[in-house]
Parts: structure tokens; sequence; C-alpha cells
């Protein structure tokens, strides 16, 4: 099938997502709106050009498993965590980024566009793109109204509204600092009581270790020696579960009644079609814990009758890179 | 001034709005996008018909304000609570107006009609012509994204996005049933913890009897007797705060309260620009009273550099009703 002639007519309709997050960098290559292939580096720490060497060499993995070259490549969109300039192409204030973490505007789509030897690339916030993949080639495609939760280290938010991804005034989605327990657990912007405090992969481990250091008993630890970890990756937290351990059902229990309770909320206000659900914890935990945050939403609600319905994501945690390469035509 | 040429000019530029409450009902006159008269009745509880006759009475006194008689208007459009279908011109499940209480829809735009002498009458939800009338004619006018709050008997929302009315999939704008404390006071639908449970009225009414009844001291109830109410309005609450009154005070501090952790949380996810804020107790409580929801809700915002404008609603509880005349090209 690797003929010429067909490399060639599918050279036209290559495009690239990059989605880049502050553990690792994820690529998909998108030929006539199919994943075609993907690929997976790990984040370095060496600044915004090391971050942009390490995109390309996702990249060129994503376009080697879809069977194509760079040369085959008609633009490539980018989501990235933090102030994302889109029209000048700098990013700014994100945390998890070493090099990119200050308020000074770094011109990543150029350092970008320079490791891919010339592929016009394109930069969103990561969150705006990661709708934007769901809405347009994933569980969110039946619906004008929709909210997207990525449920991850943070947790945060992308709306569709009325056909629309909706941006506000300024940084709009940030459901993971709505407040659901007022004067409760800290959150990582050190407010309190935030969805984020309860439903963040994050702080979950921060009150696990906490917890810990008190005398509970739990595995989520040693689960994570196990796994050559250093964090409670989602994957942890789901082993934990599944071995019964009871300070991870606790945890994750706090999870699913805040991501309600946010949910209700958010529902209530904007009679919404659908929510659905992504991101690292919300795709390890799966159809299950979509279903008992569903459950638990219900009773909160003021019309139950217009009850949206909760999908888990379907691109997983490529739902990012394939909406970065849906914003570059993809 | 009242010369026939001048009436003839006049009359072509008449729309009237008439905005119907469970307590009364209230008229506006608009001649070229002003206010040129205004009118007010109780609301009768002896059914539809009643109240299409009563919205008469109002809609006359206006004219009559304005010099104007019923040959002289060009539409006429009306608020009123409930589930409103505009294009069928029927009104449902309106809990406060006897006989438009049920779920089926009564033909209410017809008997205003009717009542009007043959001027064609359109209804539309009262919250949603509200938040149309400040943003068109009053402290809305500079935005395109835009929530209103009104602080009545309940607490209704109605939100402007990207310069259009937000309407999503059913009843949007009901933020006064977002939870702002899991578990907490009982809210007018059962469930508890609303917005509404501490800053509606009616919800504050009830925890004020409550409190009374288990011998807190207050002026509230012999204020409300002096005024010849039943009940307690915000003109009685803003009496009682004037005067001192503990439990007044504590009260109005909890709508301040509860009313800051929502309009946090909406703000963090929908990043607007403004948010007026009416309603009986809103417009009684005046600018002290937004000014304090102001300063608490601050440091609640996750990008307190983009706050949203606090505003007072312009036309106080003539909102609905010039908003009604609005809908019909006033």
């Amino acid at each position: 099938m690797r003929d010429a002639a067909n490399e060639e007519r599918m050279a036209s309709e290559i495009t690239v997502g990059i989605d880049i997050g502050g553990t690792k960098i994820q690529a998909a290559a998108i030929a006539k709106g199919e994943v075609a292939g993907s690929g997976r580096v790990m984040t370095p720490d060496g600044g915004p050009k090391a971050v942009a060497d390490a995109a390309a060499e996702a990249v060129d993995a994503a376009l080697a498993e879809a069977g194509v070259s760079r040369d085959d490549v008609r633009a490539a969109g980018t989501g990235i965590p933090g102030s994302v300039d889109a029209d000048a192409g700098t990013v700014a204030n994100s945390p998890n980024l070493p090099g990119l973490e200050g308020a000074e505007p770094i011109p990543f789509a150029a350092m970008l566009t320079d490791a891919l030897g010339g592929v016009t690339a394109r930069i969103e916030n990561d969150v705006r793109v990661a709708i934007l993949g769901e809405w347009k080639r994933g569980a969110g495609k039946p619906f004008e109204n929709l909210l997207g939760v990525w449920v991850g280290t943070g947790v945060g938010g992308g709306l569709v509204l009325r056909n629309e991804l909706y941006e506000g005034t300024g940084p709009a989605g940030e459901i993971g600092h709505m407040i659901v327990k007022p004067g409760g657990r800290e959150c990582s912007d050190g407010r309190k009581g935030h969805l984020e405090s309860y439903a963040g992969r994050g702080r979950m481990e921060v009150t696990a270790r906490e917890l810990a250091e008190k005398g509970r008993k739990t595995i989520l630890f040693e689960l994570m020696e196990k796994k050559g970890r250093t964090r409670l990756s989602s994957g942890v937290f789901a082993s934990a579960l599944e071995k019964g351990d009871k300070l991870a059902k606790e945890l994750v229990d706090e999870a699913v009644w805040a991501l309600s309770i946010a949910l209700a909320s958010v529902q209530n206000l904007l009679a919404l079609e659908a929510i659905v659900i992504g991101g690292g914890l919300g795709d390890r935990l799966g159809e299950p814990f979509v279903r008992r945050i569903d459950d638990a939403m219900q009773p909160l609600l003021f019309v139950p009758d217009a009850a949206p319905t909760l999908l888990n994501s379907t691109f997983g945690d490529l739902s990012g890179a394939v909406g970065a390469a849906v914003m570059v035509g993809g």
C-alpha cells in the first residue's frame, strides 16, 4: 500500500497535533479526520527549546506510525498549558513547564516551527484544544452546548456554547477553581475548597501524603514504588482502588462528590446537553467513574428531566493532540 | 406639548413592556428607547384572565403617564415567570401565579392581547427579559459577556454571552440553584445549600421566622406589621438593617457571602466582563450591597486581574418591563 501515488495522495491530507503537558508530550498524525499515528515523549526540563525539540521527536514517532514523513505534513497545531496568545504565537504563565512559567511571553510557536524543520506551528491553550478534539471528532460531536472536564493533575474545563468554543474575556473554563466547599481543602492556587482541591490528582496526592504521614494505612506509596514512579499517578490510584485500598477509595469518593457538585451547579446555570469527562484520572478510572459522578449529580439538578448526558472522552489522553490537529484543519 | 401632531409622531414609537410577578405587575411605556411612563398594580389571584386584565390596567396607567392611549401602542412585550413557549404564546409551571402553576400550557399571550383590546402581546420568561432590559438599555449596555442576577423572593439569573442572550437547551440561568454549601440550608425547591437558600428573600424570611420562634430577638416582624405587610419584604429587611437589627444583619451577611461564592465560581468558569445585580432585595439594599459582594468575591477569583465589573441594575424593579418592551422593538 505504500506506493508513491498513494503516499502523494495522503501527503496533502496529513496534519499533526501536539499536546504539551508538564509530564509528557503527545503527538497525533491525522489523515482524513482519523488518527493515523501517535507518539509520546517525556517532557524535558531544559527550557522551551528543549521542549520544542522533544515535541518534534513525538511528531516524528507519530509520522513513522502513519507511514509518512515531515515533508508530508501540511500544518501542526499545538496545545500548551498557560496564557497563550495564538496570533502572536507566544505562551506565558505555564507553571509546569520550566522556562515558560514566567509572565514574559515566549515565542514558542516559532521555536516549534524551527524544530519541525519549517512546518508552520500554531499554538493554543491545551484545555481549549482538548475540548475542540472531543467536540469535532469525539464524544462531543452530536452536541451544541457542551462542557469538557479534564480531570488530571489539575482540573480544567472547556465550553462549547451554541456550537462555538466559548472564550469569555479571559481564561474561561477554569472549572477546577469553582468553589464546592467554602473554606474547604487547599487548592493548587492556595485558595480553599475548589473542585480541584478534591478532584485534581495533584491535590489528591498531597492529601494522601499528609494522611499517610499521620499514620493512615495505605498501599498507594508501595504501588507507586513498584511502578517505579515518584508520583501517585492516575494508574497508581486506579490500581490501589482495584486492590480495595481504603484511602484511595476515600479520595476517589471525594473526587466524585466534588465533581457532582460542580457539574450540577454548572448544569443549573448553563442548561447543557452533554458533559465529556477526560484527563489522566478521568480516562484511567473510566466509565465506572463517570457513572458514579452522573448518579451523584442527578439529585442535585434543578431540572432532572433535562439532565446532561455524561460521557467519557473518546480519545483519552490523545484528546489534546487530536484537537490541536483539528485547530489547523486536521 | 400634547398637540395632535406631537402625539401622532410619538404614537408610532410607543411600545409597552409588562413584567408579571407573584406580588405585583409592572408596566412601562417606552418611547424612543426611554421610559415615558410606568404603572403598577397588585397581582390578583383570580386566575390567568384576571392577571391579564390587571396587566392591562398597569399598561393603561403607564400610557396615561406617557400621555398616550392604547391606540398608540405598536406592540406589547411581557415577562412572566415559568416555562414560556414564546412562539406558542403559552406559559406553564409558574408556581407563584394561581391558575398558571400547572404543567398544562396556558395561552396567556392571547388572553393578554384580548385584555389589551387587540394589541399583539408577546410573552417570554421574566428573568430573560430583565437581563435584556439591563443589557440593551441599562447598566449592561457596554458589555458582550454579562450576567444579570435578580435577588428577589428567589434568585434568578440571565446570561449574555458573546453579545447574545444565552438560552442553553432548557431553563438556563438558574444561578439561584447553584450549590454554595453542600448539605447547607434548605432551598425553595427542597434541595440544600443553594445560593437562593441564603440570598433569596423568601428563604431569608423562612430562616428569620425559625430563629424568632426559637427566641432570637429581632425587630423584623414589628417593622413588618408597622408597614402593614404580612411578609418580610425587601423594604422591611432594609429598614431593620438601618436600625441595626442583629438578625437582619446576620441574614444579609449570609446573602453577601453566598453571592460572593456563586459569583466567583461563575466568573472562574465564564470569564465575564460584568455582573449586574438587581431584583427587589438587590435594588433595595443598593450600592452598598453590591460593593460588599464585590469585596467578598475578589479573594475568591482565580484571575483577580480580570475581575468582572459589579453594577447595580439601572431600572430597579422596572428592568423586566423595560426588557419586555425591548423584546418587541421598544
